[in-house]
């Protein structure tokens, strides 16, 4: 049986979500086979671990790719984008927030894969298991990008602009901003000398627990149960950080005005 | 080789702490003697479950108890605890933010036992993974509670109150607004119509990435990148309901903030 020959792609940024992405791609029998970043340090780094070329000018990025795949920073993305001309190339880009029509002049077929879920460098991923939301600007461009995600993930769906703006907004509350309550939390123990681990149990339960119960009908607490008293002595016992005592009367509102509207 | 007696146990509240708490105890070998519970409903229902008697007057609470566990909620607890009159037996309470003295008029022997885990009544947990912090007024009292919670968990520790409430203040965090950010991301979705599922698996991620990476290091998202483009446009799509808006901002600010200032 013949093996079916990969893509040749170009990785734009050398990122969080370059990295990982890449070596899924590898893995599935997709070569990279150039980097670019701005930053060298970065372009040469990801480079050598995939054994690719890397350079940090636009004007070198190789024609002789398949897929240009563009996972660098929102703001950084319309510009290089448009500076990108790739008539016969696939290109895509890895944004929640941005359109596809970022590649209307860059070529005639693009699209977008949006992967839901959080990378840091220090932590291994199994791509199978994330969640890929794909749009192309045509049906080759669509066929052509849920195929190849289909062989590093076991949920690749088809998502449009506009959906997947929405689907970002919520990931950052459920993602980013809930890091940062376990970060606050943290804080706050640390003010006592007290470890981060003492909630680690805590942190699991709430995540797993929204498999069988949705959250709606999960919220515990003061806030929920309005206990003015608690809330009072917790606001008092964070006065030594104004910014966090204000998020925990926010927070507190919000969980019972959401609780007494529904 | 004898079986060691466990302690007859009088539960006074019937909530899901109580619920779960008692249902850990009696596994051990410690029976519930009696439930009280203001809502005849409630008191009737745990003590089918465990095979106690029960009762809605305070009056009729039985003195053959042991350990009387007073697992309600902090706006009633202290008039509970100064209407029990019960100098040889053993009072618990289980709040993070009140202190131990709450029951200096009503016993000799008293204390707290503080698991810190969030109980549903549709979920099942295993209380021996869940971290107990146990406080006695006495070396007694806290020898014979560090006794019965080693029982049901392997993560007993002892804490005093002031410690207790700094712990309770970070689990409000950790868990309370944590799920809270759950169900707002749900709302997002929902405008349009988009099923929460599509979050699982970021969310259990970014639980389970606390076991390798801080916090404070595993930030990802627009604010940490102060990504003012894609924060705009997240702030428009939720102009729908001005106080999660408000919230996304806030806490924006406060990742932004706390990544400067660290």
């Amino acid at each position: 049986m013949e093996k079916q020959m990969g893509k040749k792609i170009v990785m734009i940024g050398a990122g969080n979500v370059a990295t990982h992405l890449s070596a899924a791609l590898i893995k599935s029998g997709n070569p990279i086979i150039q980097v670019f970043s701005r930053s060298r340090n970065s372009a040469r780094k990801l480079a050598e671990n995939l054994s690719a070329s890397w350079t940090i000018q636009m004007s070198e990025i190789t024609d002789r790719g398949d897929l240009y795949i563009l996972a660098v920073s929102d703001d950084i993305l319309p510009e290089i984008a448009a500076k990108l001309k790739l008539q016969n190339k696939l290109l895509v880009h890895t944004s929640g927030s941005i359109g596809l029509d970022v590649f209307k002049e860059s070529s005639e077929y693009y699209g977008v894969i949006y992967p839901v879920q959080t990378f840091s460098k220090e932590r291994e991923i199994d791509f199978s298991n994330v969640p890929i939301f794909v749009e192309g600007n045509n049906e080759a461009s669509e066929k052509s990008l849920i195929e190849l995600c289909e062989k590093i993930s076991g949920s690749v769906l088809k998502m449009d602009s506009t959906d997947r703006m929405y689907l970002h907004a919520a990931a950052v509350f459920a993602c980013n901003f809930t890091n940062h309550l376990y970060h606050i939390a943290s804080e706050i123990l640390r003010k006592r000398n007290l470890p981060f681990e003492l909630l680690v149990p805590l942190i699991h339960e709430t995540a797993n627990k929204i498999k069988s119960v949705h959250p709606a009908m999960a919220q515990t607490g003061p806030a929920i149960r309005n206990d003015q008293i608690v809330i009072k002595k917790h606001l008092d016992l964070l006065s030594f950080s104004p910014g966090t005592s204000e998020l925990y009367q926010k927070l507190s509102q919000s969980i019972y005005s959401l609780s007494t509207n529904a």
